[in-house]
């Protein structure tokens, strides 16, 4: 049995979710918690071979259904190799995006259709689901200005699609949130990142 | 709709299949048809891209869940970008191993369940099955000592796993078979390549 906790976070583009991490994972640590924060690919190194072919913007031929095996894939490596090792050591696990964000970006967003996504993550994680899955929802406007301001962060395949499809995206969270409100929490990230961090730690002390 | 006439052929190692569908890509074309012989990944850039992470040595941690999924990709791109505009151009298509790989190798051998396998494989295809499908059945013992007497192809980590796997593959066929009569077409593949030949050519005019 998994002793550790399993947290994941999800959003669009420029929501904030490495700010948070960052200093939720701070925050535990000084309560005494073992934390592990990663993200798809988190370094596996056969899961990063999956993720360059994802993100290689040579790629333009790349059918939508192909990509979604291909985050399937990469999410079951990591899967195996690090967060279900670091939950059998009892550590809370704090997962940069998972399962959701195939939902979201290739279910509903491009069309494939959430239910048909769902079931090849299902074949990827089993029953590994989150405890909990904390959505920083942020309107496709403001979380675009963000990333264009510039993070340092490379620019990808991804974020090169235009506005239409983020915003598509967001209603794609909204949807699995609604349809599963007991492990998604929806968490305004048009704030502070202070007052983010701080309503995630207030919401994580009332629901574990 | 596609005008064509989309043929797979399946097997053990050493079966046979690469000098067989040769020889029927030549009677077919003698005969005035356009052939279109292929072998995932078939030459598309982002479907080797996924074959060489599975094929590669050096990724020995590769979970099987990750496998099949990673095959499931490389199958999406090759039949979206080859395989289809092919049978939409009127072709025949001969490709050299499909879906039921996928099912006897990671469904049945490794264990991962055919009908999961299958899930994963039905959103990698949609309903583009082949009209027929002709499994060249050979003994494990007599395919492996095809292949280790050298055939000038280099060996790869599927080719290193033991006798058992390959035998399980087998069976894994032949349960596809037993279960699908009407699409899979059993060929004795000990046979002289010439007389393997003749009698895919007369099913193939009986049944087409």
């Amino acid at each position: 049995m998994e002793k550790g906790l399993f947290l994941t976070f999800e959003g669009g583009e420029g929501a904030g979710k490495t700010t948070l991490i960052e200093g939720l994972a701070q925050t535990l640590r000084s309560q005494g918690r073992e934390v592990l924060t990663t993200r798809e690919p988190g370094g596996i190194p056969i899961a990063e071979q999956i993720r360059r072919i994802v993100l290689d913007k040579g790629n333009t031929e790349m059918d939508a259904r192909t990509e979604a095996l291909l985050y399937a894939a990469a999410r079951r490596q990591h899967l195996t190799e690090k967060v279900l090792p670091a939950l059998a050591r009892g550590e809370v696990v704090i997962c940069d995006r998972f399962i959701d964000s195939s939902l979201a970006y290739q279910g509903y967003a491009r069309g494939l259709g959430v239910e048909e996504v769902r079931s090849i993550n299902a074949f990827a994680i089993g029953d590994h689901m989150p405890a909990l899955t904390f959505w920083l929802d942020v309107s496709p406007e403001i979380g675009l200005a963000r990333i264009h301001a510039g993070d340092g962060r490379e620019i990808n395949r991804l974020d090169l699609e235009g506005l239409a499809f983020h915003v598509a995206v967001r209603e794609g969270y909204l949807r699995l949130f609604e349809a599963d409100p007991d492990r998604i929490v929806r968490i305004n990230a048009e704030q502070t990142p202070e007052f983010v961090l701080n309503e995630v730690l207030s919401i994580l002390n009332a629901r574990i």
